[in-house]
């Protein structure tokens, strides 16, 4: 939480070593990651900058190419490990942590809804050179509309939201093609003047995402870039859909980070500054006498392990279905694996919240200090866990509970 | 909850064939028990009978050799899966599950604290005849007395609590020797004059598990069979005192099962005859469609869900231990797994009343009735959950939080 | 809650001396009717005998009069003292007090819809002769059919829940005239052959207040004792919608009067029987100086004074509509008050509900037997408290807090 | 929350007329001061500027003469009024409301310990010149010592926290007499060299409250203005140890106005911005349709009414004994107050945090722009709910509750 350390963000060149090759290595790896990020995480939050460095670390660590194929130099690493990464990155930044996971999904939506050649031709682009994806597909307001240009087609309109696209070199956009009710997909470069970035997030939490909006000013993208669309027809398949249960799962994963942070961040203060009560009626030497102090730490930590394991459990199931033969995933799977994931991010989204407001209740009066900056856990968990109503996601398990229905695919289930 | 079926407990003989020989198999079959055990738990809850009957089912079954050797005729399962049992057949019915659970841990002393000769005995002893196991142990009150006779040790005194022993073959009998601070255990057949019950369990639920008192009136064991003693010396391992973490997560484990058993309950009861409320302001066919009963169902799912999945992963690191080397287990494994236990035991304490006490809101007036009997599961939880303070658990996962120490072995801990 | 005292419910004839004259001395009667109630609550509970014996002590204390004019022999008083009266004797039996409550809306509901005539006649009836008020007024099935025989109407049809009507001297029934959508209320002799009482009311709690089914084969009434009828036509007032807000005011403060019994249980218990825990890591004398159980009491109590400090401000508001002049009362103070007496029930249910499931944390496993019986209170709370789903009760408040809506009147609102 | 209203906090002069006579009058006056310093609270709180033009409007309205007699221009209203005008002004701006109120404890001070001489003076130059009040008299750190002059006494020393010192005409200063244990209170002039500011208040939240150190460099005061001392002994009364529960209700009160602003500007935004969820399986034209949101608002409102109630009760009880006969109030009645003080505010705070946080739910993602500036409600609280620790609170009403007994008189109890 202090920038005492010689490293920090901006100064990571040369660090790393060779790419890990094992899961336990990408986790070290994201562990270091993070550690460098909560040496000045605070201090970035209010400084606002465009997180340029913290991109640049994500791709000088290869943490961006962890799920990319081993044969183009990617990691070759499994979902479940990705959301484990994205996780530990959280804990450090919740920012970067959101831009890292949904790179994760930009990065798979090739596989989401691609044609195998672009499959393969999209993962070598980003995997060889350590590319990072941003995203203009905020669904709910369908404000970009596709003209069909014979051999290309055509992106214009606006996307109130797409987070990261500033900082990357690859954006998924994404729009309806003017008449009709289908939905394109295409990765095209951030970087073009089509493409104009309304520099306006200025939110209470997860400062560094640049979640602004972004205006599209007629982006130019070759029907064979269309991901999926074969002489302009999409083949529908299931598998498409688990685009909305993965990146919820994502979040997930990273409010689950933010709440550990908080909690690591508030044992390290009590232990280091708070004192006891001295009017609590017998003398303690120190706060970790503080029955009260104990039993918070223990309610909450119990909670947390709760929620944890639960979004674990959802990751499982995921995964199975991410790295399944894509034909073969049907939509009772997706359902029930998207019920799971409705169930993980409640929970992690109530524990979380609760965990960011009552570290204040085990750290005391002076960690509310600015200086002291606990409150960055609280600001980017609730910023966060609005991006769609959660009393939907208890609704959703509930009609499963009750009545074993699985919930119909949309932008946000 | 009906005994509209034919089958019930008092009417099983010949329906079980071969043993499971898999998991799955055994999963099976505690599911089968427990469908028998559902038919008819609010009736014999009232009724409260000595549970004969029930330990005959599970007898039967085979389900209380789950863990004894293959070569004794046993299922030669792990305790993850012995864990999964007791919590499918306490969904069935709270008390038969508690018996069975305790069972598990009883058979499985001879592991904790024997030698390699009464493990191999006690072993065969039981897996080969279906032997039920019952208990003597309550350790808060130490007033069972043991006195050196030359070649026998004999036992004198009284225990308050002797969870299943009355309905029990062998019972686990544990002491203090007199003059010294030894406790020893010995397992010791049941149906003997020297042991007399106090029947005077009548208590606000789990009523079937004949927890009353029991007094021993001298009974006499050899010292070759007191457990671990070799020449009247016991050579302690860290792996003796695992008892109490296995055994708080049988109880969370049946918690659990009492947990599942409410919802389940209760969502057959909200389609079967809960109407939607008429004064909502808008028409509605089916209380399905209320959004109060679908976001309450999903709460407590995603709740029950998250203790679920700690649960499970307290067991499979308790799972790891209980069966590594004994001496292999050192005190730092023991201790965090411990806290773990700990944890998973609280969130399922708070999960279990809220969710055995809010089902009523999702079910509605009507299902007060007696011949309903849907408080069985807060009663069950209530009163077991109170044998030993949850504030205590709290602070054991606090203190390991916030300062990493592991909690002292204790009888509760 | 034992039965050692001399006095019992069954045993008070001659006690009661002169009626009280204040409010002060009302309370005190009400506490001493408690008092009476609490020594053997359990015990009667569980045996579910009609409350014949409870009924004659409400009358022989005078209790029933507390509402009547005092030209008649009444009490005199007003509605906030009728409450808190409610309430008292719920303390020390949750049934009896719901009984009370019920009588006093009862022998109110003439000055809620009668004409000047009816109420002077049906005050003097009641308040000369300690009389007693059941209901058969269910609303929620429209079974009752009344059928107009010129000087007379005939009710027939059947209630499936009428509290305390098998008890009482006169019974408030409700129907609905043939081929009308009038509601017509009437006050009848409880006994007379037409009534006929199910005994089928066999629930989890509240289980004195004989609360089952009736038949209602043509009680015959005059067109004259019609509530509010002249000339066969009903001239209706805002004031004659206030029975339900004023009921659930009724319901709030026994709630309250039951959760304050349960508070008031646990402690008496707790200092006579409760040990500390021994081991919590230093060496207690008392119970009382472990840190949980204060902490839990302190939460519990600083969440019942907060629910009875609304309630009571809810009394206080509807008390100044039922004792204005009935003409003057509007639409917006009626909703305004029925708002308020609906977040007021919200809080007492979740408060209570709460209390009565975790007072057994601070008494501990042996306080689970049934001899002690600290269960009465959870089920004396969840039962009633399933009346109508308090979700509607939340939205009402919200819709209110929102767009500053007030609800429309149903029986339910 | 806007600035667009002519009218800010910087351009009131002249606006107010005649000052209040009445109870109702005083209470609007503070609802105009609120609205003013709603207008641009958030941008206010950012600029986190010295809080004199807050000050002067303070003065200007008349609001600091509330409790001064009125012989010499004062309101003469009573402490429960206080209570509520600090609530109302803490709706616009909770560091206003909370200089207000300790404003209003500092001009008490003097009644609460000094003589009738001093009371005389110190109300009188006080009230007729709209003076306003500071504080340092943090009294967890002793650091301020009182050296015996002869006819003076000298402070000197550094107090922690001085809450609106800074902005204040007159300093209620505290210390303890050098080789004693007495402590000395005295009123001195704000404006002088030898209190020197830290400006070292940089926290989360209440950031206009100037509540950072001071140094008391020689502090140079008349043994005559010691407050309660003569010939340089004090005679200690109860009613000198109603400092602590009258400003922990202080604390209670702008809580509860900072909660209810927030409830405020929540609705405001919810029917102003919120839209419908488009996905909620049926067409909702408006966001006041969703059950979810109404079902919030229900809940937070209920639960706001209940800590609402209950801090007005624990106002009227804390009056009683302000306003008495100095020396006729007895310990058992300050320490009952004291009780419920304990429980008011731990109800509050724990309601406000709650509200604090779930606005934003039904809200949506929108609300946490920071031109919206929603969090300025959880910062607030979640900075002085700190003030000492609430665990503590529970503690004490639990002790009252089991045991009856009340708590020591500390600085803090």
């Amino acid at each position: 939480m202090s920038t005492t350390e010689a490293d920090t963000v901006n100064d990571t060149a040369g660090r790393w070593g060779q790419r890990p090759g094992t899961r336990e290595g990408w986790l070290e790896r994201a562990q270091d990651v993070a550690a460098l990020l909560a040496t000045d995480a605070v201090a970035r939050d209010r400084a606002g900058a465009t997180p340029h460095a913290e991109v640049r670390l994500l791709k000088e660590s290869g943490l961006v190419t962890l799920l990319g194929p081993v044969e183009h130099g990617g990691g070759g690493q499994t979902w479940s490990t990705a959301y484990e990464v994205i996780r530990e990155v959280a804990k450090g930044d919740g920012s970067i942590g959101q831009l890292l996971g949904y790179h994760y999904l930009w990065a798979w939506a090739v596989r989401l809804v691609g044609t195998d050649a672009q499959i393969d031709a999209v993962e070598r682009l980003y995997t060889e050179s350590d590319l990072f994806f941003g995203g203009a597909v905020n669904p709910r307001d369908s404000d970009v509309v596709i003209t069909d240009e014979g051999d290309e087609i055509v992106y214009t309109g606006r996307k109130s939201f797409s987070t990261g696209s500033k900082v990357s070199d690859l954006t998924v956009l994404e729009g309806v093609l003017e008449g009709t009710d289908k939905h394109i997909f295409a990765i095209v470069p951030s970087d073009q003047e089509a493409i104009v970035y309304g520099d306006d997030w200025d939110n209470l939490g997860q400062r560094l995402t640049e979640s602004g909006s972004v205006e599209i000013n007629g982006v130019r993208v070759p029907w064979a870039s269309a991901a999926g669309y074969v002489d302009k027809e999409f083949q529908p398949l299931v598998y498409n859909t688990l685009n909305t249960p993965t990146i919820q799962l994502v979040f997930a994963n990273f409010y689950l980070g933010i709440a550990q942070g908080a909690l690591d961040a508030a044992t390290s203060y009590t232990k280091e500054k708070t004192r006891a009560w001295p009017f609590g009626g017998d003398d303690k030497d120190s706060v970790t006498e503080e029955f009260y102090v104990l039993d918070a730490y223990g309610d909450l930590q119990a909670k947390l392990w709760a929620a944890e394991a639960l979004v674990d459990r959802a990751g499982e199931r995921i995964e199975g279905l991410l790295h399944a033969e894509r034909a073969s995933v049907t939509a009772e799977q997706r359902g029930a694996a998207a019920v799971l994931i409705a169930a993980a991010k409640e929970r992690i989204v109530a524990t979380g919240l609760e965990i960011a407001t009552k570290i204040f209740e085990v750290t005391g009066a002076r960690a509310t200090s600015n200086s002291t900056g606990l409150d960055i856990y609280w600001r980017n968990l609730r910023t966060h866990s609005l991006h769609d109503p959660v009393a939907y996601k208890r609704v959703e398990v509930g009609r499963y509970t009750l009545l074993g229905e699985i919930p119909e695919p949309t932008w946000y289930t």
